[in-house]
Parts: C-alpha cells; sequence; structure tokens
C-alpha cells in the first residue's frame, strides 16, 4: 500500500510562521524531501530546522540552476524537467514502499511554487495532500507595516521580467500590485513605476520575515536586489 | 504602560491552518477581540476556539451589515467608519490599562481585512504587531486541487461587483485570477469569463476550508453563491 505524500506550505522564512498542520506533518514525516539551490542547504530546510523527527531520511534536489539561465533558453525548460522528473521518482518509490513523505515548499505550493511539478508527476497515483502556507508577499506587505488591498480593490501580482512598457500599463490598470522577480529588474520596475504614476507610494522589501530583512520607498532601492525581494504598491486607502 | 496590540491572522477557516505564532499570541492574550456580523458567532472567533486562556475578556463588534447596503450608498462609509471607531475605542482602552489585546481576523489581516481598520487608528499610538496569516484565496485553490500561478504568470484579484464588462476584459489580460465577492455577481462572472475565453479552465469553490466546502465547475454553479465563495482561474500549465 502506498504511503501519503503531504506537499507542506513552510510559510514565507520565519518558522513560526508555518501553520500547526504542516509542522504536524512534518514532525510525523518518515521522509523529508526538499529542493535547494547549488550550494545552499536550502530555504524551505532552513525553515523546517528543528522540526524533523530523529530517524526521517532526507532527500534534497538540486535545481540545476536558479536565475543564471533564462527562462526562454531551450536547456531552462528541459533541465528543470529532468530536475522534477528525477526528484518525482525519489519520492515515487519511497511512497511505493509505504513510507510517509513531507515535501517541503516555501510559501504557498500551489502559488508559483516548484512543488507544484511534483504535484503534476505524483498526485495521480498516490494519496496525495497540499497544506497551504503563508506566502511571501503576505510576509513582506505585513512587515513592512503596508496594507495592501481593500474593499473592491483590484490586485495584480506581475513578474519583474515584464518589458518596461508592459509593467507601466498593468501598475497604472490596476489599484494594488506586487512585483515578484526583481532582481537585475529593479531600475525597469523602478521605471515603470514611475510611468503609471505610483513611484511615490511603492514600496521596496527585501528579504520578508527573514534574517536581514530591509524595507525601504522604491525610490531609495539599488539594484541587483537579491532572489527574496519585492516591490509593493498598496492600494487605495479610502478613509474609513 | 500601554500594552501591545497583535492583530493576528486566524487563516482560512481549518483552526489547524493557523500559524504557530498566531496560536502562541492567541494563547497568551488578555483581551481577545474580534469582528462578527449581526447574530452570528463570528468567523475569526470561531476559529480561535479552544484557544483563548480561560480568563481572557471577549471584544465582541458587530458589523452594522455586510452585504445587505451597496457600497456606493451613503450610509455605507459611515456607519462602517462609527463601528470601527468603536472597536478602536474599545481596545484603546484596554491598552492603556495596559493589557495585551489580540485583534482576530480570518485570513491575512493586511489583504482584505477589516482589521487594517483598527490598525490605521491604533498603530500609531500603540506598540503593535501584526501576523500574517494563510488567505482564503489559498485555501481555496489548495482544497481544489488547483495550482493557480507559474513562473511568469500574472496573477489578477479581482472583485466581482466590477461590471460584466471590465470583468471580462481583465480576466482576458492575465493568465491566472481569482475573483472574490462572488454571491450575487456569480451569473455575471460567469458571462464574463465566457466572454474571455476561460470558462472551460475556471472553478467555483465554496467555503474552502470549512464545513460544507463545494468545489465545481463554474459552469455547473447555481446563483447566490455563499460569501465565503471564490472563482478560480488557474494559470498557464507549460507542461514541465
Amino acid at each position: 500500500m502506498s504511503g501519503r505524500l503531504a506537499i507542506l506550505g513552510m510559510g514565507p522564512g520565519d518558522p513560526e510562521l508555518m501553520t500547526l498542520k504542516a509542522a504536524r506533518l512534518l514532525g510525523a514525516a518518515e521522509v523529508v524531501a526538499f529542493f535547494a539551490k547549488r550550494g545552499q542547504p536550502g530555504h524551505a530546510r532552513r525553515i523546517a530546522e528543528g522540526r524533523l523527527r530523529g530517524d526521517a531520511e532526507e532527500l534534497r534536489f538540486e535545481y540545476p540552476f536558479t536565475t543564471e539561465v533564462p527562462v526562454d533558453h531551450p536547456h531552462y525548460a528541459v533541465e528543470l524537467a529532468a530536475c522534477y522528473d528525477a526528484a518525482a521518482e525519489a519520492i515515487g518509490a519511497r511512497l511505493a514502499a509505504g513510507r510517509e513523505v513531507a515535501l517541503l515548499c516555501e510559501g504557498d505550493p500551489f502559488f508559483y511554487g516548484s512543488a507544484m511539478y511534483v504535484f503534476d508527476r505524483l498526485a495521480a497515483h498516490h494519496p496525495t495532500i497540499v497544506v497551504p502556507g503563508v506566502t511571501g508577499m503576505s510576509a513582506c506587505w505585513t512587515q513592512a507595516g503596508c496594507p495592501i488591498a481593500h474593499g473592491d480593490d483590484v490586485l495584480s501580482v506581475l513578474p519583474g521580467t515584464l518589458d518596461e512598457g508592459a509593467l507601466a500599463e498593468r501598475l497604472a490598470a490596476c489599484d494594488a500590485a506586487v512585483v515578484m522577480k526583481v532582481g537585475r529588474n529593479l531600475e525597469k520596475i523602478r521605471a515603470a513605476a514611475e510611468r503609471a504614476g505610483v513611484l511615490a507610494r511603492a514600496i521596496y522589501v527585501e528579504r520578508g520575515a527573514m534574517p536581514g530583512e530591509r524595507v525601504l520607498p522604491l525610490a531609495e532601492a539599488v539594484e541587483p536586489a537579491p532572489y527574496f525581494s519585492m516591490v509593493l504598491v498598496p492600494g487605495r486607502r479610502r478613509p474609513r
């Protein structure tokens, strides 16, 4: 009989922002799997520190690259697919042997998470549960003391990889926005925010709810931004 | 010396989807405050059940209305402002007396939460911390088994109160979408999804991660939807 796969949202970084359910299932897992950047301990694994069973088997999967290879490069999809295939195979073998596996995911698994690709490969074949988590963007607007969306606001979540014109147009068309994938797109995002007339209220958050957190006006941020950085444009603050 | 105000995201409904931090601060609070609909126990309070100190003072604030009065009605803003003023005054009095107050908020406080209006009134005058929570939309896409956003997807969060043309235009302009405030807007949202060409993949979720949860294709949902309902349009599923 197959073991169960639990895909656990570990939240944005502060281990105390894990849910009670994720903590419980993490503490019960016989196998704990996670992705990590090459040479790094793994962000999700760091959040889980101290909560694994003493005898848990750890499965560490390394991304072949993170931001070094552009998304439209032919190697990108092929090598990532091979990485997810290998992870699914290793996890699937444990499940087939009847073991309970927890796959750790930073933030919320179904919100821009890599765990979705493992879910796609395994959920049809093994009992699977997914535990949602606090997203990185929630941590950022909370740490910035910045209520993001109110009443009937339209909120857009945008990748910083869009070109400046598209970014400006989208920023102008919504009430509130979160721009992810800031990195080397910071100057472009700032220019787009200026064109859209939202620069004055745009906030830059680096490593929200993690060690080394910084919050400053977007106008004052300097490129390059680290991987865990975001730009927030709070919505309409109608006095109430 | 002032007590501290802790605004706690209680998550989407399942009490186990509360964060460890929210559970800890809730269990320590001398005063527990929350909003509730008239005649109802209060959604955030229900999630907290069993975790309050035995001697905690409870402060219950009733909304003057929820969906009965339209947002653009002159009474709407005035009466809600009076409700938030009264809540802030009652909480402020406890803080001034040196008591620790937890204000409970369903979902994530800074994401369309009423607690923002109390934060606006009190944070400048009393030590305040905010604890982010799992949002209702995360619970909905998780319970639907529906990864919502991938890679460079643009995600839009839209109020169902927009008119059909605006909804259709916005649905067509993004990769993934969440439509909130479904209620009596369900038929209009479905028509807009059809015009935008996304009806085939649109999912309707009622009471995600709560008792009575239902997930079905938007095409099959019937009006009126309850308050806790959402429409999800998952983003591009590039095979990977």
